[in-house]
């Protein structure tokens, strides 16, 4: 008879009430199951699938006509399939609408990126015309607006300058930037050709918010150069260089220029902000930008720049985009820095443009296929690389823009870009007067948004760890580089994961009263241990980085159990396995070394349902020596108390 | 009213038992506790012990007077003054008996292993006379006999040859050998105070196995030259340029060599074999070494070894080990590779070093502080480094022998010690005949253990995945290098851990009829699914890299559900969260989304014992947008079951 611990443990054999009895009639003795035979290979087989087809993208196909395959897998290669046959005028009014309105964004942040990633302006707009036409081909999200994106642009100017001054050799900094937009369209499309989708999971959240408002910062910061007029500037990224040097040269600092850089940057943020308080305002921030383009030119050209030296964008070549695969280049001296910098620019814009997908999907309620996206924007830079493209992907803030003014189908993509083929055809003269200042305060409204203040603090409340995280990659970011940020953030991630598995949760169970459920003794107050039994629940998959910690914590909990509760002689132990889903060999012997020596020490320890794997390998593991004996496992702990309790009042 | 899927679900409010009404009256309501409050600051304080103090050293000295204390603590960093006190002459007897047996394995190895490290002879006797002193007073085995040992002596030897050839610039090579040590000590010392041993638990034990067995057969292999009579022999490791080193200078194979080695290694293995089929004969296979060293010194100075060509160790000098701080060179063109060597060296050494001591002391049934024997260990090294030794660690071999010898306290490590002092003070002069072949036939007898197939075998049995990191490390070790094989195995055994995450297992759990049990309906054949009920367990702690997936995965699970099930449309999907055991910012949002968009398909979603910390997450996420909802939560699956089902019956 097991004796309870403080108040009513002691009737446990009874089930605390009338009804007790028969129920344990009926549980007792459920034996816990050998789980059904598998081979190897069938083993093999399920691990495979739940690697990396979890979503079995082709279980559309099951089933199906030859003829409805075909069709099938024409859609799911090219989406376009799926809604052009449907397609109507009214859809394409729609289209059309946000087409035009992504496309009055798209132009002056093109130009803007293009510059912060130290490239001519005019590659901006290259590369907001051939990848939409891409995507819209290849893509599966409705509202995904594609083009430069401002992280994307920043790694490449950052990482790319450290090895070619885009002033001394704009050339070789050009072939370079093709060279790593073509490194990353082949990273990304080999990560959804390989299913290795996951990879960018490991870019959590709270490392997205704390990187994103760094590279934010960042941005800013080089967008003072021509919002205060300033000729001679850093070429470094980092926070400290740019404040020095800003203080520097206060001596270049030129009041006209200050003057109408705070007063546009005051419209274009009031604009948004409107637009964010009201969405269906959204227009407003939508077009500001353009207009600001608009009337800074307009204005420059009559009061004339030149003599209020305000410096201005100047000569373009217009004309559609030149074909850039002989442009290509892997020099040795250069090949490592284009792979790092296509690797990172193109996990970051990837982690970017399928978050955007995956966000517009849940909210309009239709399936984005990760590892098919990913091999869309892959694509679509690969192509990009080969016609004076640089780096691509779904830009959060034109989506945004594209979805609340209703796009209906990839068609808005298209429209956007035939605007911008316009534009680059006919329209670039008109930017000659256009003032840098204001492409700066462009910049810098399209990225405050990037500072989440709300997450951090979210984060902060959620969860310290993570938080840590967050500020790690905001201050790797702007005190040591952009990529050593994120590899910071990243990598304690990971190590906490690590370290979760190194030491896992045990948890001390007892009967919670008038009841047969056991729970956390420290979780629920009301529980009750139970006198001469030690309930321990392990809470993670055991193996070799963590077997020797359960062994010390273990027998820690059985001593301080033995000191703290004189009243009753500890007798059994009870495992509860439910938890552990996996178990590897040093598992094993664990448990077969922890079975001996409490055995040895006269106490009778029990497992309670161990799932299939753990079940098959602790089984495989007796047949070799027997080391289990009889009735040492229980498909519930309240059978095992039970059992337990009955052969002691047998005794 | 729920009905069931096959046969008798649908009795299930009835609980399957006239019993059963009563149990539901007591089961039903019983709310999800909310944990109790705990600051941030105790959840920390929490956190650091459990990582870096799971076994709470200092639990011993609770509540005891200032002058136990004292004592205690002395005790806990001299664990000599724990037997010194009660040393009786009787104890000594039995370990002097001991202490003279491992001697006389500890000469012929010591000296064999000091060649296998490319050092001059008698460093390896020097290392059999300090480092036992040093860990008689600080080591808390006591059947650890202490001394070089093969591993960590082909890891140096390998190492170190990289950077400088032993033969060409000797002194600088001794000079190296004793940095590295140094450093192998510091590593050791360090990873004890900063309690880090969970470090030498990523050596799982396929990794051990595997690379035990390659690093045995490298060091056997290196033995040809000696076994052979070869003179120019290369300077390499790996296992091909060894092979076709010894074919390209058959010519200078020496017949008298060859006869005289393998009729020793006959000898010597026939020893062992039997030592090992009756323990009693302990001292057969520990006597061997010595006694061959012997006989062939005689036989050698009789029959004169110049004239057969038997290669001999020759003059050595004598005396004991003289002070070699000055020794020690940080020289910036060596450092990185001293310290590397020192790292894998120290660490290896050290994991054999715990083995060994975890391994007798739960065979005699007494405790071994992992830390505290890391501090010993890595002290022993530190002092040794300043005392002409090499690194040392506690062998396996020896130990056996010790152990077997009958050993007591590790008063027997300063018998040895003794024993080897005498040695080098009066008996070097003998040692001017020995063959080297005797001493490579030494070595082969002490690692042909270390190719551990019968455990090889084992693990393939137990889990498939653990073989492969066993392999890798063996061949890694074989074809590459000797670090690599560590580092490859290491990196597999680690990303599969992280893939268990990304890839957790989730149930669908099922009735065990006639019960209130819900199981696996893969494991258990005869368990019961719920007609219009989903019942999801998640395995695994919910977190950034995993959320992605189980998104998906979930959804495809409802898809599956909804079409394979088509005599009852899905209502209710029950998450089970018992078995996650934390939940980061990543999984918060994801449980919201998941509400969310299940409530946008009109399916009832409800979760069932959330842990501590996850209760304690989701409310504060609820209390920032009030997503649950009531009763969302239920205690066990069976409640939640219910009370959906009567939620039902009342519709």
């Amino acid at each position: 008879m097991i004796a309870g611990g403080a108040g009513g443990g002691g009737d446990i054999a009874a089930g605390g009430s009338s009804g007790g009895r028969i129920i344990e009639m009926i549980e007792i003795g459920h034996k816990v199951a050998t789980p059904p035979k598998t081979t190897t290979v069938e083993k093999l087989k399920r691990r495979f699938k739940e690697t990396f087809f979890p979503d079995d993208p082709f279980r559309q196909f099951k089933g199906k006509s030859s003829r409805t395959k075909w069709i099938l897998g024409a859609q799911y290669i090219f989406p376009l399939l799926q809604w052009v046959p449907e397609y109507s005028f009214k859809l394409f009014k729609s289209d059309f609408v946000s087409g035009l309105t992504i496309a009055s964004l798209a132009i002056p942040q093109g130009i803007s990126y293009a510059k912060l990633a130290k490239l001519p302006p005019i590659i901006g707009l290259y590369s907001s015309f051939v990848p939409p036409l891409v995507y819209s081909v290849l893509g599966s999200s409705k509202d995904l607006a594609v083009g430069p994106v401002s992280i994307a642009s920043l790694i490449m100017g950052s990482m790319l300058t450290e090895v070619v001054e885009p002033n001394k050799d704009p050339y070789l900094f050009l072939q370079l930037s093709f060279t790593t937009t073509l490194f990353a369209g082949i990273f990304q499309a080999s990560f959804g050709i390989l299913r290795l989708g996951f990879i960018i999971d490991f870019l959590s959240n709270p490392t997205l918010v704390g990187y994103m408002a760094g590279a934010a910062i960042i941005v800013s910061l080089q967008q003072l150069k021509a919002l205060l007029g300033i000729v001679h500037f850093t070429n470094k990224m980092g926070l400290v260089a740019v404040i020095s040097s800003v203080f520097q040269t206060t001596s270049e600092w030129s009041w006209q220029t200050i003057l109408m850089g705070l007063s546009f940057l005051a419209v274009l943020l009031l604009a948004r902000h409107v637009s964010i308080k009201n969405p269906r305002l959204f227009w407003l921030s939508a077009g500001a930008p353009l207009a600001s383009v608009v009337v800074s030119t307009i204005l420059v050209f009559t009061i004339g720049a030149q003599k209020h030296d305000i410096s201005i964008i100047g000569k373009m070549k217009h004309g559609l985009n030149r074909p850039s695969w002989d442009m290509l280049t892997f020099d040795s001296r250069y090949l490592s820095t284009v792979i790092k910098t296509g690797f990172l620019a193109g996990i970051t814009s990837l982690a970017e443009g399928i978050a955007v997908g995956r966000t517009f999907a849940s909210l309009k309620d239709y399936q984005v296929d990760g590892n098919k996206e990913m091999m869309a924007i892959g694509l679509m830079n690969v192509v990009g690389s080969c016609t004076s493209c640089y780096v691509t992907t779904g830009a959060f803030s034109r989506s945004a823009v594209n979805s609340n003014a209703g796009c209906k189908t990839a068609m808005s993509n298209i429209i956007m870009s035939i605007t911008v083929m316009v534009t680059l055809l006919f329209l670039m003269p008109l930017f000659v007067y256009t003032p840098n200042v204001v492409l700066s305060a462009i910049i810098i409204t399209a990225v405050v948004g990037l500072v989440d203040v709300p997450s951090a603090i979210y984060i902060w409340k959620m969860d310290k760890m993570d938080f840590v995280v967050c500020m790690c990659a905001l201050f790797g970011v702007l005190f040591i580089s952009v990529q050593s940020g994120l590899a910071i953030a990243v990598g304690i991630s990971v190590s906490r994961i690590l370290l979760q598995v190194t030491r896992p949760k045990i948890e001390m169970l007892g009967r919670i009263p008038g009841t047969k459920i056991y729970r956390d003794l420290n979780h629920y107050k009301d529980a009750i241990p139970i006198g001469n039994c030690l309930i321990l629940a392990i809470q993670t998959p055991i193996n070799f980085i963590n077997t020797t910690y359960l062994k010390e914590r273990i027998s820690r909990w059985i001593e301080e159990k033995m000191e703290d509760d004189k009243q009753f002689a500890l007798q059994f132990i009870i495992i509860d396995l439910s938890s552990v889903s996996t178990i590897d060999t040093n598992g094993i012997s664990f448990i077969m070394n922890l079975k001996k020596t409490m055995t040895k020490r006269n106490l009778e320890i029990v497992f309670v349902n161990p799932e299939g794997e753990v079940m098959e390998k602790l089984q495989r593991a007796n047949s070799v020596d027997d080391f289990l004996g009889p009735n040492s496992l229980y498909l519930t702990v309240n059978e095992a108390v039970i059992a337990l309790s009955s052969s002691t009042t047998n005794l």
